[in-house]
C-alpha cells in the first residue's frame, strides 16, 4: 500500500530519524557541508543505518539524498575526496533505500530539499531544473513517493512541489520553520496553504526546532488549512535535541552548533511525550530529523503500540518504560523500572558550570551583517569573519 | 607488531569505544542484561560498528564478549531471544572483531569481565572456570592480547588476571573504580599492585565514571605501583558521560542511568581534554567504555595527532576544531571555526527545568539495604522494592 | 514641586521599594497577610527603611499603608498582636512618611491596594467605601499624592481611582499584571485607558513580575494609550526578582513564593539594566516593588545619574560599577573594578542540584480548582487543600 | 550570666549576623574598605540592625569594629568621608551594642579582626598593638567578652587572642577558613589547638564559606582538639551564600563577589538546616556572617526552639515552616503551609542563562600572580591589572 492509502486508511506512518547527524558522529559524513557521497563512499554504512531505522519501526525510509542536488554538490566539492557525480549519488541512495526497504514493509522516499541556487538569488527555471534532475533519478529507481524537505522560503518549497507534482507521484512536503513562519515572514498557515495549493498531500516541518515547537508549528499549519477549507495529511519530523531557545532561524544559530549540542539531546522519553502530542494533534506522519537516533524512532513507535496494535522488531531489546531492569541486581536500579519513574525523571546534565540557555548568534546578527555588508565594509571572507568575531 | 611491542616503544595506543551502549541505541543490545548475543543475531551491525571504530582511529579492537560468561547468560537467559551458547557468542565475536581488523593495522583483544558466580560468592574454582572457558575460545581463535575488565572487586580481577595469563598471551587489566577504591575498600593504588604482581603488563580504569575522575583514579594508580617499585602500562577507558556527581558506586546509581544519561555526554571537545590530560599523566592506551561513539574516538585521535604524527581515516570527514564551518553560509556560523570557540564554549542543556547534579541513588542505600535485610522485614523482592519506594 | 509639575518638565522621579517584603525579612511584617501594622508597632523599624529608601535616591515615600483597608486588617485579625484600628495604622503611615520626607526633598504618597471587599463580589459601593475611608486620613494628614496600587482587576481600579481623584490630589495607578492583561482579560494596553478615563495622571505596573516583564507590560500599556490618543505619564514598579517562569497571576503561583525566592534577587546590575530600559521606553516614575532594597534603589539612582546630573546620598558609600574594588589587596578582585565585568557577568547560584525554571502551580490548576468545586466534591476548606495536594 | 556560664550550663548561644553586607545593601557601608565609620556617620542605622537580630534571637550583641584597627583605618582613609578616629569609631560602636542589648537580655562582645599590619609583615609588637588599642576602648566600655575573629592566619589570631587575654575576660576566636586550613597550610585542627592553647574559650569559624562546609571545618576542629585532649566550646557564625564551589581562600575569589552573590542566599530553610547540623556536631556558639540577615537568625532560633523552650520576639510575625500561609486565598499557596514542602523544595533561580557553579579567580592566581611579580614583569599595579586580565 502507498503512503496516501496507508495515511487516508488512518494508519500511524512512523519516519525514519537524521542521516546527517547519525553518520557524522559515526564519520562518514563531514559537518559543514553535510552532503551524502558516502551513499557510493561507504555504502555499507548507510544500508547499516537504514535498517537500525527499520527495525526500529520506520515505516518510510528516505533516501540519503539530503543537500544532493548538483549545484549543492559543486558548490561543496572541495569537501567530496573523490569527485562523485550528482547523479552517481542520488542513484546510489535509491538504491540502498530500496534494498533496504525490501527487508521489511517500509515504502521509498526520494527527498529534495533547499538550494544554493535558490539562496543565491537564481530564478525559478534555474531553480526547477536543480529539483528535475534529482527527480529524474528518483522515477528511473521508482521510489514510492517524494518529499521535499528542509525548506526556509515557501517560495522554493513551492517550486520543488511543482516540480514533484509532475511526476504523478504523491508529494509530501516540509518546512524547517518555527512558530514565526518562514524567512520571508510567511506564517506557518500560509506555508501550509500554498503548499497544499501546489500539490502536496502531506505538509508539516522538519529540522531546525524541538520536537515541542514543531508540534506547536504544526498546530498553526493545521489551522491556516481549516481556515482555508483545505484538506492535507499532517507530517512532523522534528529535532530530537531541546532548542527552547531558539530564535527565528532554528538550532544553526544557537552557540552550540554543530559540534556542542549533546546535553541538549532528547531522552527516549522525551520522544515518547513528542509522539504523543503529534498524535493527539492528529498528525500521522511522525518522524525524526537531525538527533534522532534509531532508539528514537523506536519510543515513537512504542508509545504508539496501544493504537497501531504492535511493536517494532527492535522492541525485542527494550523494556517499555524501562521494565528490562526489573532484574537488576540492585534494589534502587530495580525501582527505575517503572513508567512514572522515567516520566517524571528532570535529567541532570552533570555540568554545572554550564547554563540552561544560551543566546542565539543570530538575534540581531542578521541585521548587523547586512549593514556591514551595505557598508561595504568587509568586501572580504575574511574581512567579514574578523568583524565578526570583533562584534560578537 | 604486538600491544606490548607498541607499548614498549612509546607508541600512543588507541582503544575502542563503548559496544552495549552503542547497540543499545542502534536496538542490538538490551539495557539491564547488557549481554552480547547480538554477535550471533545481528553480525552486520556487531561488525559494522567496528568499523565506524577502526575508521576513528582505534588501534584495538576488542571482541564483544562482555558479560559472555557462561553463568550471566544462562542468568539473563530469558533475555536472549533463542537460546544461544555462551561458546557461538564468544567465537563468532572473535571472528567479527579479527575480520574488521584485518582491514586495517589493529589489534584484537579478547575481553572477559566481572562474573555472577563471584557476585553470589561462588568459590574461586568456580570463577576461574568462567573466565578459562572464554579463554579457550580466545585461545581457538587466536587474538592478540587479552583484558580482564569491569571489576568492581580487585579479588576477582586478580583471579582473571590468573586465568588469562596462562595463555602466555599479554594481559591488560581494568577495574571500573574511583578514586575511593574498589568495593572492599582496597584504594587505587593497590589495586594496580595487586593486578601487576598477579601478571598484568597493563592496568587501569574502564566504565562507572567520567574522563576527569577515571584519569585521577590512573594516577592514583600510577603513584601505587611507583611506591612498590613496579612498573606497568597505564591504561584508560573511562564513561563519555559527566558524572561528577557519581558516588562510590559510579554512574549505575545515578538515578539517570541507563535510559536518562543523554544530558550528560561529552562533546568532542570535552574528549580532546581528556586524551590530553591521560597523555600528559603517561597513559598511553587510551579509549572509552559506554557512551563513547566513534567520534569521541577520533577526537582522541585528532587531539594527540601532533605526538603520532598521522590523523585516522574518518578525519576526512572531519575537520580539526571546526574548521570545516569555515564555508558556512551564515558569517556568525563560520566565527566558530576556531579551536578558542570550542574550547572554551559551556554548552547549554535547553532543560530549564532540569538540575545540573543529581543525588547518586546509592549515597547510604547500600547501608540501608542491608539493615532492612537483617531486620528480615524485606522477605520478598516485591516488599523491598516497595521498602525502597518508600524510603527513596 | 509637586508629582505632576516635576514629570511634567521631564524630570525623572525614583520610587521606594518593597515594604512588605523587606520589613518581613527585618522581623516586622508576616507573610501571608502582609498587614503593616508595624507602624503602630514599631515604628522605628518603619522609619529606618523610608530614610534608607530617601538616602539611596527615592524621590517618593510611599505610606506603609499596603493592605491597609478595614476589611483586610479585620480580615487578617488574628495575625495583628492586639487590635490595632485601621484609622491608627494609616494615620502613623502618614506621620512617619512625612517625617523622613522632610529630612530630605520627597514627595508623601498615600497608597491604596486591592480589597478582600472586591474579591469576595461586594457591590461597587462598599468597595469605594473601604477606599473612602483610608482617603480621608490621605487628606487629613495632606500627603502630596496618591497612588492606587496592586490591583489584579482593572474594573476595582478604576473604582479606586475615582474615589481618589475627588480629593483633588494628583492620581496615580499600577496594576498588578503582565502582558496577558488583567484576571477579567482585559488588556494592558485597555487597562491604562480605562485609568487614564477614570482620572489617573501617572499610570503603569508594580509588583507580580520581574523587571524586564514589567517594562515589556508598560509598553502595551503606553501603545493602548497612543492608540487611544489619550497622554499620561508611565511608572513601572516590578519585583526585584527573576521571574522569567511566571504564568499570567505573577510570582504568587511560582512555588517558590513567599520563602524560597532567593536565588532570584536581582543584583544591582540587573536593576540598572531596568532602569535605562525603562527610561529608554519613556517611563519617568521609576521604583520597585516586593524585593527592591535600599542598593537596588539607589542603582536606578546611579544607572540615570547622567540624565539627572546628581548622584543620591547613599552614593557616597558606593562606587559605581564597583571602582570601589580598584584598592582590593587582591589583583583579581582589582581586575573587577570596572563596568565591562559586572555587566556580563553571570552569576552562579551555588545550588548545583536547583533548576533554574519552575512550572507555577497556577497553571491550569484555577481551572481544576473551579471543576472541584463545582464538582462539590470539595465542600471543607481541608478537603479543598487534600484534593490539591492529590493532583499537584 | 556571661558567655561561659551560659555555654557551660549547656546553654545555646545564638549570634549574630553580618553588618558590614547588610549595611551595604542599606547604603552605610562601602564595600572594598568595608570599614564601620557608620557607627559615628550612622548610629541610627547601625542600632536599628542590632534591634532587628536582637529580636531575632541574637544572644550576643557583636559590637560594629570589624576592620576598625587603626592601620586599616586610617589605609582606608580616602573612604571615610569624613576623618573620623579610630577610638570615635570603637566607643561608637560599644555604646550602640550596649544601648540594644540593655532592652534585651544579651551581651555585647568586643570585636577585633585581621589587620593591615600583619598582611604588610609587620612584626608582632606591631601587630600586637592594633589590638591593644581597640582592646583599651572595650576595657573602658566594660563589653562582656571578647572574640577575635576573621583571621586567614591562625599565627596571627594567636597574637590577637593573647592581647585579649589579658584583659581577664573570656575570649572566642574564630578564622576564616574552610577545610584546607590556613593561608599558611596549618589544618583547622591544629588552628583550634594552637588558639585553645593562647587562650581562647571558645573556638570555631566565621566568614569566606557557606554553612556546610563552615561546619566541616569546625567538625575538624573538634576532631583536632579532641586528638590533643584539650577542651573548649565550639563556634560557628559562616556566611549565608551557597559557595560549594570556592577555593581555599572563600567567596571573596568567586567571580560574583562582593556585587553578584544574589543567586547564592540561603534561604531561611537552608539556615534550619545548618542549625541543625551545627547543632548535632556539639557546637553551642550558633551565628552568621556575610549575608545572615534578622531572618536567618530567627530561623536558628525557630530551628533550635524545641531544645531551648522559647521563641524569639520576631516569630511573632513568622509561621513556623510557613503556616502563616495557611490562610492564603488561593489554595495552592495554603498548599505550601507545611514543613514538608519547603524542606524539599529546590528553588529555581529564574536565570536560564546562568551556571550553576563558578571557577573561583584563585584557582592558580596566587601562584601566576607571585610569579609575575618576581619576573618583575609587574611593576605597576595598572600592568598587573592588565596582565591578569590578559590571563584570566
Amino acid at each position: 500500500q502507498g503512503i496516501l492509502e496507508r495515511l487516508d486508511a488512518g494508519e500511524i506512518v512512523i519516519g525514519d530519524g537524521g542521516f546527517v547527524f547519525a553518520l557524522e558522529k559515526r564519520g562518514y559524513v563531514k559537518a559543514g557541508p553535510w552532503t551524502p557521497e558516502a551513499t557510493v563512499e561507504h555504502p555499507e554504512a548507510v544500508r547499516q543505518l537504514h535498517r537500525e531505522f527499520l527495525r526500529a519501526g520506520s515505516n518510510v525510509l528516505q533516501t540519503f539524498t539530503f543537500y544532493a542536488s548538483e549545484d549543492k554538490l559543486e558548490n561543496r566539492g572541495n569537501y567530496v575526496a573523490e569527485k562523485i557525480s550528482c547523479q552517481k549519488v542520488n542513484e546510489a541512495a535509491c538504491d540502498i533505500a530500496r534494498e533496504v526497504a525490501n527487508e521489511g514493509d517500509a515504502l521509498v522516499a526520494g527527498g529534495v530539499s533547499q538550494t544554493p541556487s535558490y539562496l543565491s538569488c537564481k530564478d525559478k527555471t534555474e531553480v526547477k531544473a536543480a529539483f528535475q534532475k534529482q527527480l529524474e533519478v528518483f522515477m528511473k529507481k521508482n521510489v514510492d513517493f517524494l518529499i521535499a524537505e528542509y525548506f526556509e522560503h515557501v517560495e522554493e518549497a513551492v517550486w520543488a512541489v511543482e516540480v514533484l507534482k509532475e511526476s504523478g507521484k504523491p508529494v509530501a512536503a516540509t518546512m524547517c520553520i518555527g512558530p514565526e513562519g518562514d524567512m520571508h515572514g510567511v506564517s506557518p498557515g500560509q506555508c501550509a496553504v500554498q503548499l497544499v495549493k501546489a500539490g502536496a498531500s502531506i505538509v508539516g516541518v522538519n529540522c531546525h526546532f524541538d520536537p515541542e515547537t514543531s508540534v506547536e508549528t504544526v498546530r498553526l499549519m493545521k489551522e491556516g488549512l481549516q481556515a482555508a477549507k483545505l484538506k492535507a495529511h499532517l507530517m512532523c519530523q522534528p529535532l530530537a535535541f531541546h532548542t527552547p531557545d531558539c530564535g527565528k532561524q532554528g538550532f544553526i544559530d544557537l552557540p552550540e552548533f554543530p559540534f556542542g549540542l549533546e546535553p541538549r539531546i532528547a531522552t527516549r522519553w522525551d520522544i515518547q511525550k513528542y509522539a504523543r502530542k503529534a498524535y493527539d494533534l492528529g498528525v500521522r506522519f511522525i518522524g525524526g530529523c537531525c538527533g534522532f537516533e534509531p532508539y528514537h524512532i523506536r519510543a515513537i513507535a512504542e508509545e504508539l503500540a496501544p493504537e497501531r496494535g504492535f511493536l517494532p522488531e527492535a522492541s525485542e531489546k527494550h523494556g517499555s518504560w524501562g521494565d528490562n531492569l526489573s532484574m537488576h541486581t540492585k534494589p534502587w536500579v530495580r525501582a527505575r523500572a517503572r513508567k512514572e519513574y522515567w516520566e517524571n525523571l528532570k535529567p541532570a546534565s552533570g555540568r554545572p558550570y554550564c547554563p540552561c540557555m544560551s543566546k542565539p548568534d543570530g538575534w540581531g546578527v542578521t541585521k548587523g551583517a547586512k549593514e556591514l555588508m551595505q557598508q561595504k565594509e568587509a568586501t572580504t571572507e575574511q574581512q567579514l569573519k574578523e568583524l565578526f568575531q570583533k562584534k560578537f
